[in-house]
């Protein structure tokens, strides 16, 4: 028999999709609240959840044998201080799909002038400055994980020539070129977007420094919906005024809520969306655990295991 | 040998681009302003340029036997008290990636909130309104020749639904439900957005009015980089400012410029994009005649042939 805690903000909704697969051997507690459960927590084997919550309740779950994040990111779980004697499982493969809507939405609205043609529009002038296009353009990746596939693959859909940076895979047909190791100086150089979509760990920290940005040419429009740890923010405020970059869509930062009064929120060409790229879905989540759980009871590996050291 | 009068806004590009091409048994004429070639437009025997302008000179062009069209619509050679006894073939096949470009900036725009969110951002508020998505959405296409087929494919690449309505043809495997013939009382009422890339013709005249929209839901968005005379404006505008219709993305109108007294400048759920939705840009057009050229020498058919009844 197992015994599952599921703390989540849509526990209710977690809980009964989770019920409706009815699974074997399984009791479930599921609250919104840590604190409604310090004082059981040792009688848990599995949790699920977010793991900003979880993280909480760590030192008291000392029963725990597999957790499985409701996010991709589980940085909150990763603090060297907390135990990790345990199976920590992410939510992949279901991002793709909204990341590439996210993405496409900005660099379409950029190529198409979407803004430019609204402030026309409330002048009620006749506005042809012609458009441009995404078609024949490059797509710099970093990160080509399952959320930078995607990527690559709405990019391949509208004509667009793909650069992916990765630690090491090069499993993705739809990026033209890799690159791995230390970034070469020329490697942004013919870019006209990069789109961030790394994990935040110590060796991704920063990786969008003065150094890349200084290659990227003046056409180039920044996209982060990864992680804002990534981005070396002072750099990238200071390639914006200075004018060396198109302009920046930022959906994650080194703090959230991003501080009123962060110069990010008064440059004309940044967009701010608050941490909406990809939102974790309970009826694209609770598969995730459903599926996993089968494999626990089956004895088979679980899907999308965490390396505590790798980050990811 | 074969005289060809180039007649374009473009005339500089065009005639770069052909000269390029070495065409053979070839004598060129490039100008920008019909009054040119008055007085010799009885020697061309072949056409290539803008139909609003050569219209201007077909009753001089007496030993005209093809006339290229650099635009896919050539309503303003079709008026019946024009001669007819030439070929004609207009532009195709260079249109659909523009226009699917255009339609996904927009359709992504409204799913992904990019005008709210921008509205959030000036007032520095750290909104987190969640997203909606394309995927699982159903879009209606009115006209599945290459333009539709190429917003089908992109509506596929997105997991969206497509059903098409079209006179006849039922040859895109991206098109999920074939509609011909009047349109049923139902035929709208499952659709998230409808899309019409239809030719101005007497058949599809006001084939967007008042009893189509009503079949729409309030959830529905329609999208017009077609042809203005599609639409019966009045409406149009009626279903907007009764809330019958999410919005509107119009491109095309009866009247163009739209005049800055129209109804649709001033409504908020309506974006205008002042005819820019697909541009006719000489490296696309330009190979479209020396490809039909070619065809000429060789006695074969030309190619995207007009015909003058069905006015595409």
């Amino acid at each position: 028999m197992h015994s599952l805690l599921i703390l989540s903000r849509f526990a209710r909704d977690y809980r009964a999709l989770i019920d409706a697969a009815q699974l074997p051997e399984l009791t479930i507690t599921s609250i919104d609240d840590p604190a409604e459960a310090t004082a059981t927590a040792a009688s848990f084997d599995l949790a699920f959840g977010e793991p900003a919550l979880l993280r909480q309740l760590m030192p008291a779950l000392s029963g725990l044998r597999w957790l499985q994040s409701t996010w991709a990111g589980v940085e909150p779980l990763l603090d060297p201080a907390l135990r990790r004697d345990y199976i920590l499982t992410n939510a992949r493969g279901v991002f793709g799909a909204q990341m590439s809507e996210y993405v496409f939405a900005y660099l379409l609205a950029h190529e198409r002038k979407l803004f430019e043609r609204q402030a026309s529009q409330a002048e009620r002038r006749w506005d042809q400055t012609p458009p441009s296009r995404l078609r024949g353009k490059t797509l710099g990746l970093l990160g080509v994980g399952t959320i930078g596939a995607a990527l690559a693959r709405t990019a391949r859909h509208f004509g667009m020539r793909v650069k992916g940076y990765t630690r090491a895979s090069e499993d993705c047909a739809d990026v033209d070129e890799y690159s791995h190791g230390p970034l070469t100086a020329g490697w942004g150089s013919d870019l006209d977007f990069l789109v961030s979509v790394m994990p935040a760990t110590a060796t991704t920290r920063h990786i969008v420094n003065d150094a890349l940005l200084r290659t990227l040419p003046p056409r180039a429009l920044f996209v982060n919906p990864g992680r804002g740890g990534v981005v070396d923010e002072a750099a990238l405020a200071a390639a914006l005024q200075e004018g060396r970059l198109a302009g920046a869509v930022l959906d994650v930062f080194e703090t959230e809520p991003l501080p009123a009064d962060h110069v990010f929120w008064r440059l004309p060409n940044v967009r701010i969306t608050s941490h909406t790229a990809a939102l974790s879905a309970p009826p694209d989540i609770a598969p995730i655990f459903v599926d996993n759980y089968r494999r626990l009871l089956r004895g088979e590996p679980l899907q999308y295991r965490v390396d505590f050291e790798r980050g990811y």
